[in-house]
C-alpha cells in the first residue's frame, strides 16, 4: 500500500491531493479573491504558479458579476475597509445564489470588533471552508482570543483542534486550522497534514496563500474536505522544499513560487504525510 | 544594415527603442500611476529598474496636482474602487489640461459593467496609448468579450489585431495588444514585436508592467507608437532573458528587475525582433 | 575601545544598536502599520525578517483597538485615501491615550496639499520619530520643497540636515533624514549613520522599511534617538550586504530579507559606522 492509498482510505476521499492538483492544472479555475492589501500580489502569483487563474476584485458594484463567472471565491478579512466589508457580504450572497463554493480566512479576527462582527456574519453566510490559525479558529468558536496579531507563532497548535471541530459542527462546514501540524475537519472526520516548514511563518501571507489554494481546489469541484487537505498539503510540501539549504525568508518566498509551478501530482503523492 | 536600422525604417520611427531607453535613463521621467492594488509594488520596482521615477497616488483630492508635476500618467482599472474611479476621471481631465501623455490599461474590461463603463469613458478622455490583451481590446472595440479573467492564455492573439486597428481608428490613439506576438498600431501603421517569453504570463502584473513602461516611454516625449514599441520590446527582451535556464516564475520575476536595470541600449538594438 | 563602545559613548545611548536588535528578537514587538499600498507586503516581510510581528490595519473603525494592543505604530502617507487619513488621525490620538510610541513617514509630502495638510497635522499629534528623505524633511521644516516624487536621488542629503535639526526642535521629537549618510537628531544631539548602499534607492519601499524598522525598535521601549539609529543602521548594513557581487535590484531585494533575518547583534556591532 502506498502513501497515496493511505491518504485515499484515511481521508475517505474520492479525490486524492494529487487528483486535485491535476484538476487545477487541467481546469485552471478562475478564483475570485476579495483579500487583504498585503498579500494581493503574492496570492495572485501563488495561484498562477499552481495553475489556477486569479482575479482580484473588491468593489461592491462589481463583485456579484465576478462571482457569477468565477469557479470559486476567497474572502480574507486581513485589511478591511468599509466598502470591502460591503463587497464581502454581496459576494457571499452571490455565491449562495450561483452555488459557487467559497472559503473564509478570518485574519486577526480576535483583534477588533469590526473583524469579529464581519467574520461572524460571513460564517453564517455559508462558506464551504474556513481556514485560520489556532487563535483565529478559537475566537470564531466562541473561545476567548488567545493570540496576538496575525502571525500565530504558538507551537501549541493542537490546542485549536478541538475548537476547529466545534466550529465545523456549529457552522456546518469544513474547518482547517494550520500550524505545526494542520487539521482539516468537518466536525466528524479529521485529516492531519504533517507536511510544512517553520520558514512559512517567516514569510508574510503564506496563511492567506493556503486559503487561496483552498479556493483553487474548491474551484475544481472537489469536496470541501478533500479540497482543503489537498491545498494545505501542496503548500506544506512546497514549503519544505523552499526551505532546503536553510534558505532565508526572501529566497524561500521566491522558491515557493518556483516549486508550486514545478510540483507534480506524483511528487505530491510521494511526499504527502497525512494521518 | 543593422537590425537597429531595420527597426528605424520599418517602424517609421524618429526614436528607435534604444533611443527611448537612453531617454528614460537620462530623464528619469516621473510616471504617475493610478493602478491596481495587486501590482503597485512590482510596477514601482519595474519602473525604478528601467530608470524611471514612479509615483503612486489615487486620492481624488490629490491626483490633479500629481498629474501637473508628472511627465506621464498610467491608468489601470484592475482593482477599481469608487474613489479610484473618481480619481481616474479627474486625472484624465488634468492630463488633457496639462498636455501630459497617458496610457490606459483596461484590465479585465469584459468582466463587469463597472469596468466597461469606466474604460469606455476613459477611452473618450483621450489616452495616447491603450494597452491590453486580445480579449480586452476586442471588448473595447465593441466585440463580444471572448476572454475570462485577467490573464489571457489564448495563443490566438492575432485574433485581436483587427480589433486593435479598429479601436485605434475609433479612439484616435495608439493601441497595443500583447500576447505571443505584440502588435502596436495607430490604425494605419503596424509594428509587430516578436520578443517575449511565455514565462511572463506566469507572473502576475507583467501586462500591467508593460503598460507602466509605455508610460515611462511616453514621459520622455517619444511619440505614442514609438513609445509603445520601445516599452513592449524592452519587456519582451527582459522576459526572454529572465526565463533562461528554465527558471520558475518566482526566480523569473526577480531576474526581470535585475535585467531591466542592466539592459543596455546596444543590447536592445541587438536583440530586437520587430516587423 | 571597540566600535561598539564608540557608538555607545558618541550617541549617549543606554541602548546600543546591537542591544535594540536583541530586544526586537526577544520581544517580537507587535508593530501596527497604517502604510501605503505599494509597500505593505515588503514592509511586513521586512518586519518579520528582523524579528518583529507586523499587523496592517487602516479602517477608521478598528485602528484604535489595534493601537491599544500594539507595541508601536507606523504612519506612512505614501498612498492616501480619505478613510485612511481619518484612520491616521484616530490612531495618532489613540497612541497618545495609550502612550504608545509612533513614527511618521511623510512620503512625498511636498507633492500635494493633501499630503502637506495630513503630515503637518500628524506632526502636531506627537510622533516619537519622523523619518524622511531630505526634501520631505525640508518641506516639513517649512522650506520650499526641492524634491520631486518620492524617491529622492539627490546626493546632497547633507542639505537636509539643518532642516532636520530645526524640525526636531519645532516638533519636539527625533527626526531621521536618510540618504547617502543618515542623520538622526533630537535637535541637540546628532548621530550620523554611514552604513548603507545606493542599491537601496533602486528598490521601492526601502525608505518605508527604514521607517517600519524604527517602529519595531520603538516597540522594544528603546528611546527614540537610539531606536532610530539602530533601525537605520540595521537596514544600512543589510543593504551593504544585499548589494554584494553587484546584485541587481531584484536579487538585492530578496537578499535584503534573508540578511535581515540572519543578522546577528555581534555582526551589527562589528559593521556599524556611526559618528
Amino acid at each position: 500500500m502506498t502513501s497515496n492509498d493511505d491518504a485515499r482510505s484515511e481521508a475517505g476521499a474520492t479525490f486524492t491531493p494529487a487528483d486535485v492538483l491535476v484538476a487545477i492544472r487541467r481546469g485552471a479555475p478562475l478564483v475570485h479573491n476579495i483579500t487583504n492589501a498585503v498579500v494581493m500580489n503574492t496570492t495572485a502569483n501563488g495561484l498562477l504558479a499552481v495553475g489556477a487563474s486569479p482575479i482580484m476584485a473588491h468593489a461592491p458594484e462589481e463583485v456579484a458579476e465576478i462571482v457569477a463567472i468565477a469557479s470559486s471565491l476567497v474572502i480574507n478579512i486581513g485589511t478591511l475597509t468599509r466598502p470591502q466589508v460591503e463587497a464581502m457580504d454581496i459576494a457571499a450572497a452571490a455565491a449562495r445564489t450561483h452555488r459557487k463554493p467559497w472559503v473564509l480566512d478570518p485574519v486577526g479576527v480576535g483583534a477588533t470588533a469590526l473583524r469579529r462582527s464581519t467574520a461572524e456574519r460571513l460564517v453564517r453566510a455559508g462558506p464551504a471552508v474556513i481556514r485560520g490559525n489556532a487563535s483565529e479558529i478559537e475566537t470564531l468558536a466562541g473561545e476567548p482570543p488567545g493570540g496576538r496579531g496575525v502571525d500565530a507563532t504558538s507551537t501549541a497548535v493542537r490546542a485549536g483542534h478541538d475548537a476547529a471541530r466545534r466550529l465545523a459542527r456549529q457552522a456546518g462546514c469544513v474547518v482547517a486550522v494550520t500550524g505545526v501540524v494542520d487539521l482539516v475537519t468537518d466536525g466528524r472526520r479529521d485529516t492531519l497534514v504533517h507536511n510544512g516548514h517553520p520558514i512559512l511563518s517567516r514569510i508574510t501571507g503564506t496563511g492567506c496563500l493556503a486559503t487561496a489554494l483552498v479556493g483553487a481546489a474548491l474551484g475544481t469541484g472537489a469536496p470541501p474536505l478533500e479540497a482543503a487537505v489537498a491545498a494545505l498539503l501542496v503548500l506544506g510540501i512546497a514549503g519544505e522544499r523552499a526551505a532546503a539549504g536553510e534558505a532565508g525568508p526572501g529566497t524561500a518566498q521566491v522558491r515557493l513560487f518556483d516549486i508550486l509551478a514545478a510540483l507534480t501530482p506524483a511528487g505530491v503523492a510521494e511526499a504527502q504525510r497525512l494521518s
